[in-house]
């Protein structure tokens, strides 16, 4: 009448080494373990959060990242609760790591600031703005700073890839399409897909790297996918748009992120669910199917670093 | 290198024939259809929110109907944002309603309230104490009123099974077990399942039903299972119940019910799961399980009313 399960608790074990991370709050979850934790960044000048899922086979093996950029008034929490991807990170072995979207409490944020910029609105970028440049520096956060504190404090192979949704989509394919020795593999969900043409990514990127739309270049999914490259050089890309997403036309612009792929003969697979928005159950419906694309092409890199 | 996916919503012909309920939010989720409803209560005396999941199946066949209880504290939105419960739903046919844990602003609530007492705190009970007993009659609703409702309004076969979470699994408990004929199944995670014997039981039983333990009995789990029955009468219930739990020992009791189970030789499978806390991680960790034994309960009924 009574069964009680096998202990799979070794994790408990696998802790950070150092200092500099401090656990604040930790749960068992598919067989494995979510944590979150806090920590002084250097790259942003603050205290920030992020969660990572450590499958159960890290008690003794190396296991590759999978990065998850979050959107807009998101923080680390809400793909960890609401996208249901512990179970398949746990079957496939892939650690979870879920940034914040930006600092926090760095006090040139404010209340007034409009949901595109500011407190949950890092855009993954660095900027060069005033007042934003001092510590809205993002992309060297979740590509150098972030990276190194996990790679010092948990069992991860050298493998990683990185995926996201909406504002985290456009990360996502910013961060994997410069650093194409890095990321094995790229996906997003209904990502932000041509910033410079859209309305909240030109007022984002105004404000954080100017006026001058050639600054932009660096962060803009349609452009890098043009940079000249080896075909051997080109990372999968998985793509999910919900053509019910209230975003489509006007802020996210898929069709422009597809035909510059089409020019510059880049492999993309850009998929329209019929009847989904722009919500997490979108992703919960689908991160099954991402996780796959990542785990597939994760496994197909070597081990060490 | 684009797909669209066929459209799979000929489920948004699925909709209430009645103007008594309100869509307020609607989602595709796993390929089937999310939404919330506001209607007017009259078991309750105030309006009131429910959640439902319509699997695809629901397009042109009955679907049996496995209820939610949420725990204290919840909404009608935490298990169906949180619990990874669509995509098990969708495969097995399974449309899932939940219900919100108690009256809202009935004016009898005050900030006040402790944890166990009023708003989010129903304890699926009928109240017969003042200033409680006009509107906390949320027996009464989650197992006559709102069942009305969802079978007027949408496509359910009389097949149904209930189970919940913490005060929810408790509630589960005592709706499944005094409704032995409605109910094809059962389940819990972390229910409060001695609750004349645990203080936040004890509590709101006292505040709700009146100071006379005797009175409690139509409502504790260990009480009820020992109600006299022919064997083909018990109800397969399945619990599951995580050992990190900080409310095990002295407000949810699993052991207690075991023990009642035994006595009375009633089938009960009692699942400790080693290191999982009280979180919806650990009710998203063990969904799946919950919704194949909830299904294979209900595949051997009958489908007709």
């Amino acid at each position: 009448m009574t069964e009680r399960n096998a202990v799979p608790l070794p994790l408990q074990d696998v802790t950070p080494t150092s200092d500099a991370l401090e656990c604040i709050e930790a749960h068992v979850s598919a067989g494995g373990s979510y944590r979150r934790y806090r920590h002084a960044s250097k790259a942003l000048g603050c205290d920030m959060t992020f969660g990572i899922f450590l499958p159960p086979q890290a008690v003794d093996a190396l296991c590759p990242v999978v990065w998850w950029l979050s959107g807009l008034t998101c923080t680390d929490e809400n793909f960890m609760q609401k996208a249901g991807a512990h179970r398949v990170a746990a079957e496939r072995g892939i650690i979870l790591v879920c940034p914040d979207t930006s600092p926090r409490d760095t006090g040139i944020e404010s209340d007034d600031d409009p949901l595109y910029l500011g407190a949950g609105a890092g855009f993954y970028l660095n900027a060069t703005q005033a007042p934003w440049q001092a510590h809205y520096r993002m992309f060297d956060y979740v590509t150098e700073e972030l990276p190194e504190l996990i790679r010092q404090n948990f069992p991860v192979a050298k493998r990683c890839s990185i995926m996201g949704h909406s504002m985290g989509g456009l990360g996502a394919l910013v961060c994997g399409l410069r650093l194409r020795d890095r990321y094995c593999a790229i996906s997003a969900f209904a990502p932000m897909a041509h910033p410079s043409s859209a309305p909240w990514g030109q007022a984002a990127f105004s404000a954080y790297l100017g006026n001058d739309p050639t600054l932009w270049l660096d962060y803009d999914p349609c452009v890098l996918v043009q940079e000249e490259l080896s075909p051997a050089d080109a990372i999968p890309i998985l793509i999910d748009q919900g053509d019910a997403d209230p975003y489509l036309d006007e802020q996210l612009c898929a069709e422009d992120f597809r035909d510059a792929c089409l020019s510059a003969n880049y492999p993309l697979t850009l998929r329209y669910q019929a009847g989904y928005d722009h919500s997490y159950f979108f992703v919960a419906s689908f991160i099954e199917e991402h996780l796959h694309h990542h785990a597939d092409a994760l496994s197909k890199e070597d081990d060490t670093f």
